[in-house]
């Protein structure tokens, strides 16, 4: 569960009240951050704590994230001149605290597989481009159809920086990626087919050697299925608005799907939840290719306790 | 086009910088205001300039429109003694401003017909009960799955004020209404069909008599359209992330449908736009059950001169 942290006591009590890109540079902190829910949940994989913007941050773009806000940048991406400032990523040199997390939760998580994390070229870009969070994406729609010369060439700098951050990150231990591409349902299916899969095509092809699950998670990307499935992903997020058994019909037998539990939900009463649970587990109908999971990341302010029996209920099946 | 002034120099000239609740109750202002962008654009309809938390404000719920942010509200929603708070609504006494712009719109236009405007009761609640606006309706989602009856009651009273103000805008003159449940589509189907649909089918039955077409819009409802149909819709919206053919072919052949033309779209360079606009044409095939419109509401930053051209492509055809 993405986010399952924030709304942990022992997560509060050691995070400290800055920047996520400031908690990310210290190894044993992050460490000890991503594996809190391991430990508190029992769940059968961790997540790694980091940050879709921290390629872009450690190459010097200039973005930083305010808490209670999100990733916000200085100078936002306008031009070609941009591009200058988004240097190839030397995940060794750049980011080594990244590593070094890597390293040190796989040694702690024992046969529990990690996760390794990444920012998909769109998602990234938009906030590069809007120069923080948007409802309407209007900065990075308008470049997208404007000039789209500077926008592949953008998407590719993109795709480039998460390749070498997940290469480094497999390499370093990890036995899986996620490719987190939290805003492309903002798009209509032709605009997603010709100015985004591409590059996330390119992401999930740059670390197929390297033969781990590849996982492409969105919000609100029902009429992207199929097309986020094509980009490569092993296996394909699903939020609540589309029923898991829709979204079987929709990605096909032969991938994995992860969902699609409401994170909204986890605020009802105990056999609201438990009802809700079961009917994701029934509507998946005991395919082994569905990783249970929230359809977005757990909400501030939710319960650990419910958290902990959602797991549960989920490890006995429906 | 749903909030087609806001771009427009000569609405920011009148429109002055307080809230939309204090222009509303000025009845030239509106009026002059709902004339605006037929006489700029030369569209097909005018929708009337208002806001969806116009009954609610009038029975003095305690609310606001904040320019920049949206309704707020003082006290949110809370418990069954907030329920008080939202008595029936006397149209003649509570708004009269609304009916006195409605037929001074209607005498201006001459055949242009003018579209009725209403908040649907799931989209007015989650105001209400958030407070502001939301990403998330954490409350909202609480409140429908922890306190069904007390949800019921809101919804019920809701769509009773939907329904009055309704009434009497075609009573007033108003040729078609439009039901604007816009962040419906937070909501999975199942969730959407037991708490929501019930609600605004007694907005849509409750105006049944008067013979007027009835619009049902929302945004991110691509798995909601069938339910939004079946809740007594005669043209049914869809934003951008539907194609206009897979739209038709969820909603069947007997209903019309509106939209859906990406806003964001609309800053792009006119090739684009022109192959957008085509685009859903196109998908329509002819068909004539379709009221060409943006997906959401025109962006504060859109010029004016595309949006003319737009109406000037879609009068010619594809």
């Amino acid at each position: 569960m993405r986010q399952a942290g924030r709304s942990l006591p022992e997560y509060r009590a050691i995070r400290g009240e800055g920047s996520i890109l400031d908690a990310i540079q210290v190894p044993d902190l992050s460490t000890e951050i991503t594996l809190q829910p391991v430990r508190r949940y029992g769940v059968d994989a961790a997540i790694l704590y980091s940050d879709i913007v921290v390629p872009a941050f450690a190459v010097g773009f200039g973005v930083d994230v305010k808490p209670g806000t999100g990733p916000v940048v200085d100078r936002p991406f306008r031009s070609r001149a941009d591009l200058a400032r988004l240097r190839p990523l030397e995940p060794e040199i750049d980011t080594p605290y990244v590593l070094e997390t890597v390293r040190g939760v796989v040694d702690e998580l024992g046969n529990t597989p990690l996760i390794g994390f990444a920012g998909a070229p769109f998602t990234v870009a938009s906030y590069l481009i809007e120069g923080g969070p948007s409802r309407t994406y209007t900065c990075t729609k308008a470049l997208m159809h404007g000039d789209p010369d500077l926008w592949r060439d953008l998407m590719d700098r993109l795709a480039a920086m998460a390749v070498a951050s997940l290469r480094s990150q497999i390499e370093a231990g990890a036995s899986a990626i996620q490719l987190f591409d939290s805003w492309a349902g903002a798009l209509s299916p032709p605009d997603y087919e010709r100015f985004v899969l591409p590059a996330s095509r390119a992401v999930f092809e740059g670390v197929a050697d390297l033969g781990v699950p590849r996982i492409h998670f969105g919000v609100g990307t029902g009429e992207l299925l199929p097309l986020m499935r094509d980009a490569g992903a092993d296996v394909v997020g699903v939020d609540w608005r589309v029923p898991l058994d829709e979204a079987r019909r929709r990605v096909g037998p032969e991938h994995a799907l992860q969902g699609n539990l409401d994170p909204a939900v986890l605020g009802a009463p105990w056999p609201v939840v438990a009802d809700q649970v079961r009917d994701v587990l029934q509507r998946n109908g005991g395919d082994p290719g569905h990783v249970f999971n929230l359809g977005h990341g757990v909400l501030p302010g939710t319960d650990p306790d419910v958290l902990a029996r959602v797991v549960e209920l989920v490890h006995e099946g429906p």
